[in-house]
């Protein structure tokens, strides 16, 4: 049995972002934990010190400023964004080794990280942008989630008005309602985007085989 | 609740192609006939005397060869192709209308038609090209179906071989080794197309919805 998977393919690069609360965190790890699917994570360098609860080289790979800025001067980095002074980044060397493979990666970034890779690998990237049912919905998430003050969850929402406007800039775009169907629209997303020509490298291999064979005259 | 299909969006047109005995036309029905997914079938007009197991209006338009020129030199078809002196077309107007609608058609057309229609239609196109898993099994299923003279199914192998090979042209490709498991690729593929952003038309309204909604504070 010719199985799609045994056919050469280079990967893709998922980008799940959304405002926060329409459910990004929630899809990304659905799918990143379903383990039938196969998707790795980028582990992203950091300037930041490594808090207690992190390990290097797991949660962040702890970088000196220095040496962030060497893979930034070698454009060695997809994307990269400083955060309360400290910087962040994406190293581009293991991505392309392991899409290369013809594995696929999952990447939890804002659409200012999307742009940067979208520029870099275009064609590799499925950037998939969740919005909420209603604004109303998006409140009661935040509040239910008990994780933030009043006052952070007026500042996410007021975000959450300018982030919802980014939803133009991606290629698929999913009304996150109902979790469940949801995550049956991201998988589907992820198996027809795994069907293109485009990513298939190992077809014309195959169809080479197929013509090259007898037909059993 | 909202429902994904309550945003509007623009439909799209599938196209199926593949070597004769490659499963176009088992998926063809298999996924037009599954009303969940509500295709729509183009009908085609044709120059040809109508045989008598044909309804006008349902098989195919029957016209004649005056108002078949008319419609060309109008730019009204999207393909058309001649075949042992007769011509076949597909209608554009019929067409846009269920599109601007919508809904989505299913196209039975081969490569020559999906050429015309793209040029056409472009950005409404998704194209689906179905591989059989060996030459030797597609022989096997064109025996099977023992509809053909050994004759005719020496000359289907040898225009599957031509036909094989335009594979390069289409959206996505799948091998057809597993009708089941072809089926379902064929599903993701509709499903994850009728999320793309550029096809979503009312997405646009729909986030200004929530932009204009209070939050519920």
């Amino acid at each position: 049995m010719i199985d799609e998977t045994r056919i050469a393919r280079r990967g893709l690069i998922l980008i799940l972002s959304s405002p926060s609360g329409a459910g990004k965190t929630t899809l990304t790890r659905a799918i990143a934990g379903d383990s039938s699917w196969a998707l790795e994570l980028s582990i992203s360098v950091t300037t930041r010190a490594r808090r207690p609860s992190e390990i290097d080289g797991q949660h962040y790979h702890f970088i000196e400023r220095e040496a962030f800025e060497d893979l930034r001067a070698r454009d060695d980095l997809l994307e990269s964004a400083e955060v309360h002074g400290n910087f962040y980044g994406t190293p581009r060397r293991p991505v392309e080794k392991v899409l290369g493979s013809g594995r696929d990666m999952i990447f939890d970034i804002d659409y200012q990280g999307t742009r940067q890779v979208r520029s870099k690998l275009s064609g590799d990237v499925v950037s998939v942008f969740i919005l909420p049912p209603s604004m109303a919905e998006l409140r009661h998430r935040l509040e239910r989630r008990a994780e933030d003050s009043a006052e952070t969850i007026e500042r996410r929402l007021a975000n959450a008005r300018t982030e919802i406007q980014r939803w133009s800039e991606y290629d698929y775009v999913i009304v996150n309602d109902d979790l469940q169907a949801a995550f049956k629209s991201l998988q589907g997303i992820l198996a027809a985007e795994r069907l293109k020509r485009t990513r298939r490298t190992g077809l014309a291999a195959f169809v080479d085989g197929l013509l090259a064979e007898g037909d059993g005259a």
